[in-house]
């Protein structure tokens, strides 16, 4: 049930972000509600997914596997829709699809880029724990990670999308799990509700003495995702044979440049030789049609037995997508972060 | 047949090394030759090897895949040497065997650490061609690095013992290889006697912008075993889903502390993620079991067979080898550096 369903509110792209985001980098616009031509679809955005990936889109050249986001066009993204209009013939009005919407009411697909949901209870599921973060989580430290039972793996962002995913999954696996996550709050969930052993403040000053305490017995597995202070601190606990999944480095979004020294590349290089680490990063694009399959079913069971938590940060109203994005990169959500566009 | 029978001429560790070493950092020494205990073999070293993993032995810590030298005592390193007299029930006077006799014209051994030699054409080659510098480029090259046909391969050190085979091997495999190396007459070398397609000078101001001209289609294999700034013009080459074997950061062992700004490890990291590079570093001597056989067979062949080249710097003294190896970490060297210490 769109609001209006006319005007489409768009966010666009008013100018490539210097470091941290502004919400001057956004702008809402309203244009009309285009109308999908023969073999297409209008969609409406019920959900829209804020990733972290999606900083990489706003620069003047994106990231090597997706296109940056042009100056004056809408902000790209993954988002659950309905159909509301359709001339093509495989989707009906009122199906409930995944797509590329984009931070928007409205948009049109050609339906090559969609994936039916059915009937599905908690469609943002679509976009957390049954989607792109949590099959991040999954591939990542299930194929290039490989703990096993009685191994440590410390994860960073320990209750956002992906962390929470690869701190639980861990756990199924027997591993021993150790989070860092932003403030006391988090660390509480993580711990209480996600099952990890030991979760520390990442704002701590005494992180690096701390997580030494917390994993007496080294770091087999290091899920990064965030960089920074964090990936410094675990660095000297890693143990021969160490893996290293790389999805993010969140923390260097928002540098302009080079962070000032002392340059700390030797240290990781000798580190990855001397312990034998491998280190590997992935995109997940690449993996969905050799695995999201296996992804889709074992999540699907996990989170239906309770084995695994799902939860959400909903932030109401597309209008109120900038600022949410804005400390996403901040650490401000407390789970999957999405916006709530429409019913 | 020694030089002297009665005195062993060895070289202890002095001092710790405060970055690069200094001939006094290490002192020659006349000590009389020890008597093999029952079980035991006195070993007359003949060549010494010298390469570049030994300075991390003269620090306070040593690396963590091999004790560090204590003050005072020999330096370690391996040898091919000849029984001199011999308790053990295996080995006869006379017998050339490989083993880690270190820096001094005699040693003893239990025999477990010795592999014998039978009747070598050139023994020195079983520390170098056929030992463990160019086992450690055909693992690294073959099962971590992995080229394929029409791939590009990077390696540093072109002439070097490791990086020499490393672009001979990959020639084999179909690879174009592209090689850095220190001065013109090495890379003269590389590419008119070992067949390398290009070889750059490592000290070429514009070596990032020349690296990137010779590799049009980017880098698909980069051999890590110098680090610094040939790591840095590497990077931005790397092509999606490019392997990085890291058997040494030769640049870096001489560091005294992280060398200065800016801090290039989140770009390294970016990169790693962006590209899906898998860096994995590896310790030569956790191989020798299941892996030296093919190597042994598949090199000896090469060798034999004129398909893979090998050129031998050698100096001629034991008390040589300290400026000899202050010139290897330096890049003075041209081809596998080992002392000839007997006949």
């Amino acid at each position: 049930m769109p609001q209006n369903d006319t005007v489409n509110r768009r966010l666009v792209l008013a100018a490539h972000p210097k470091g941290a985001p502004t919400p001057q980098d956004l702008r809402l616009e309203e244009v009309p509600v285009p109308q999908p031509a023969e073999g297409q679809v209008l969609l409406r955005t019920l959900y829209l997914s804020l990733d972290p990936y999606m900083r990489g889109l706003m620069n003047v050249v994106g990231p090597s596997y997706a296109e940056a986001v042009k100056l004056g066009a809408p902000m790209a993204g993954g988002a659950v829709s309905r159909v509301a209009a359709s001339k093509h013939p495989h989707f009906r009005v009122g199906d409930l699809v995944l797509g590329n919407a984009g931070w928007q009411d409205y948009a049109l697909s050609d339906g090559k880029d969609l994936m039916p949901l059915g009937d599905m209870a908690r469609p943002s599921l679509a976009l957390g724990g049954l989607g792109m973060p949590a099959f991040t989580a999954h591939y990542g430290l299930l194929d290039i990670g490989q703990p096993q039972p009685g191994e440590t793996v410390a994860v960073a962002a320990a209750t956002g999308a992906v962390g929470s995913v690869v701190g639980q999954i861990a756990k199924l696996k027997g591993a021993r799990v150790v989070g860092i996550a932003g403030g006391a709050d988090k660390c509480k969930y993580a711990v209480e509700e996600l099952g990890f052993d030991v979760c520390l403040d990442r704002r701590d000053p005494e992180l690096a003495k701390k997580l030494a305490e917390a994993c007496p017995d080294g770091i087999d597995v290091y899920f990064e995702n965030v960089g920074g202070d964090v990936f410094d601190a675990v660095l000297p606990l890693l143990n021969n044979h160490a893996r290293v999944p790389v999805c993010g480095i969140i923390a260097h979004y928002n540098d302009k440049s080079l962070p000032d020294g002392p340059n700390r590349l030797p240290l990781a290089m000798s580190t990855v030789l001397q312990k034998r680490v491998r280190m590997e990063g992935f995109i997940i694009l690449d993996h969905y049609g050799e695995r999201f399959r296996r992804f889709s079913r074992e999540m699907g069971e996990w989170i239906a037995t309770g084995k695994v938590k799902v939860r959400e940060d909903v932030v109401e109203g597309l209008e109120n997508a900038p600022q949410a994005f804005i400390g996403l990169l901040e650490g401000k959500n407390f789970g999957k972060l999405v916006v709530k566009v429409a019913d």
